[in-house]
């Protein structure tokens, strides 16, 4: 814990920052420990180039983050205050002559931006996005190790998912039973809304979960992950009911060639496009270019969509311990949706992919 | 949708605002019938004062806005474009002598805001905050019909709960129970993250629900809610397990008594701190004052916790069909944590609640 708050206080001393305001629940969470969902309340992580943090919370929060081990101060204010007025006092106690101030600008809401730089009215904002991103994007073995986990019980559920495939079964009824069997595990939280998609349903790369029946021909697609330990994972995987046509097989295996594909071009110094435009060449390809509308993935951590963007543009090059998810996709309206997304993480030579469950095309009987 | 567009339009003109820039989610949704989470993508919808609007969003996303119902422009960007780029394009094509745009600076992030300053640098910059939230939290008929809905829901959910209390059966597999039989009869999404605390756990009022066992002699602490045609239903009772203490019977009564108080207090023109003061009285008086730590209660509409916020400093003037929780609590540490919870609409003499589960003291044996 002190060496990510060492870490931040560096930043903030290379850079002449008097002290950064983190917004972020996720980033307060990975810098204390303490993971709380304030919705609209204040939470907030004040941090000092040159004296201890204060942690600001709901009262109603403060026993918990005492508890979450966080060993510095802890000011709590009641509904009935404002809570700026309180943090104003709380700052102007602790530091004077401020002049410049480390923000999320892709976080912190203008309403909360104004209150501070109205108590601060000749500070400037630095934005210290980019070097959250950059601290939580790179992993740890113990952190890996627990991804490993939350990759592992995302393989469960797609087998438990695949499993209960029969004629007549509901998405709802597919997603209840794995959450069912997910949550007599031990999984309290999934990473987001789980998807279970059958036939034309899913061809839109963000279709809703519904009363539709699973019939036989259908491609099903399955997308979903769990939190374990405060560690996202991410998974998709699609799966045939019965015998499908030649174009929808067709479909399938260029989405698989595309994932491996992209698979085999990670590893640590490569550029993101690089991967993104391998899946995407493979797909093109194969002549379904206008039908994969999406990035090949997203950075994976505390939260399930997070740094790096793995677009055709992006530059960053990867660097050992990255992990993020890979996974193109087809959709053909009326025709098919197809996605295979796996979890992986960059080595100094290629990847270790995370979620395990088969790849090659299933055919459900 | 064309009153909702029109509304907004009139507070422009009446306000000399040459736009208005949504940025949140949950209004666009009300607003133009497309709910959609674009994560960190951009969704936005421009509104003018005086030329059609203009709804801009993920490339991937156009289609099922479209067939949302959505009449009017949209736009979509990729993942490879700059969205802010291409938002001035659009904005500067169809609007000139920008001096005045409408936000909502409780959802707007810094990012974007100093994105949308630097394409109009000389306008300032109104808050629309107030503007949505007073049209979201009078309902119609329609919305109360459904909220209705969600209602049932929710009490149906605390009977499969309450009928799947047994010793040793854990806070999770009754969570599981609960959101399976949900999802039997349709519930696509839950409105937060179901909360059963038993015992001990209870008396936290943001406890995690986990692996502990319900024993004889806990009382049980449901706190859940759906979300039902787009809106969220929110309800929370406490039932005991088997013979409980004298103090833990009388802090359950204690929050019923201020529960009932606070609903008999509720009518049109009552301002918001008047209930929750009846209620904080009440337990004040039984000598739990200190363990009411939280707000009487919340908004309630598209999303679970919205405008107004009841508190003990609210000026604000209840009106006619408004929307909102009523949920008094006391949790004193290692002896009880008891809520009640409703969904209440306010009426010109009095109260409707919405949620109908008994809250008179509930023995499983």
């Amino acid at each position: 814990m002190l060496n990510k708050l060492e870490k931040i206080q560096q930043h903030l001393k290379d850079n002449n920052l008097d002290f950064a305001y983190i917004s972020n629940p996720n980033n307060i969470g990975y810098i204390t420990g303490f993971y709380s969902d304030p919705h609209e309340r204040v939470l907030a992580l004040f941090i000092f180039a040159d004296t201890i943090p204060l942690l600001f919370a709901p009262s109603l929060d403060v026993n918990d983050a005492k508890a979450s081990g966080w060993e510095f101060d802890i000011n709590g204010y009641t509904d009935s205050q404002e809570p700026f007025e309180v943090i104003t006092e709380l700052l102007k106690a602790r530091t004077s002559d401020v002049s410049s101030i480390l923000i999320e600008k892709d976080h912190l809401i203008v309403e909360r931006f104004l209150a501070i730089q109205a108590a601060f009215p000749d500070a400037e904002f630095a934005n210290g996005t980019d070097l959250l991103n950059r601290m939580r994007v790179i992993k740890t073995a113990d952190e890996i190790a627990i991804m490993k986990e939350a990759a592992e019980l995302a393989d469960y559920a797609i087998q438990i998912g695949v499993n209960e495939i029969a004629e007549g079964k509901t998405e709802l009824e597919i997603i209840a039973k794995i959450e069912y069997e997910l949550k007599k595990k031990g999984v309290t939280e999934m990473s987001f809304s789980t998807m279970v998609l059958t036939g034309i349903n899913a061809a839109s790369p963000h279709g809703n979960p519904g009363l539709t029946k699973i019939q036989k021909g259908d491609l099903v697609l399955f997308d979903l992950g769990v939190m374990h330990k405060g560690y996202a994972s991410d998974i998709s995987r699609t799966v045939a009911f019965g015998s499908i046509t030649k174009e929808q097989e067709k479909i399938y295996n260029t989405v698989l060639k595309a994932q491996l594909t992209a698979m085999n071009t990670v590893k640590a110094g490569v550029a993101a496009k690089t991967i993104d435009l391998a899946a995407r060449q493979t797909i093109a390809d194969a002549g379904y270019g206008d039908y994969f509308p999406h990035r090949l993935g997203h950075g994976l951590g505390i939260t399930c969509h997070e740094f790096p963007s793995i677009t055709d543009n992006n530059e960053l090059l990867l660097e050992e311990n990255m992990v993020f998810t890979i996974e193109p996709g087809i959709y053909v309206p009326n025709i098919a949706g197809v996605r295979i997304e796996d979890d992986v993480v960059v080595t100094k030579d290629g990847v270790i992919s995370l979620t395990q469950y088969p790849k090659e095309l299933q055919i459900i009987q």
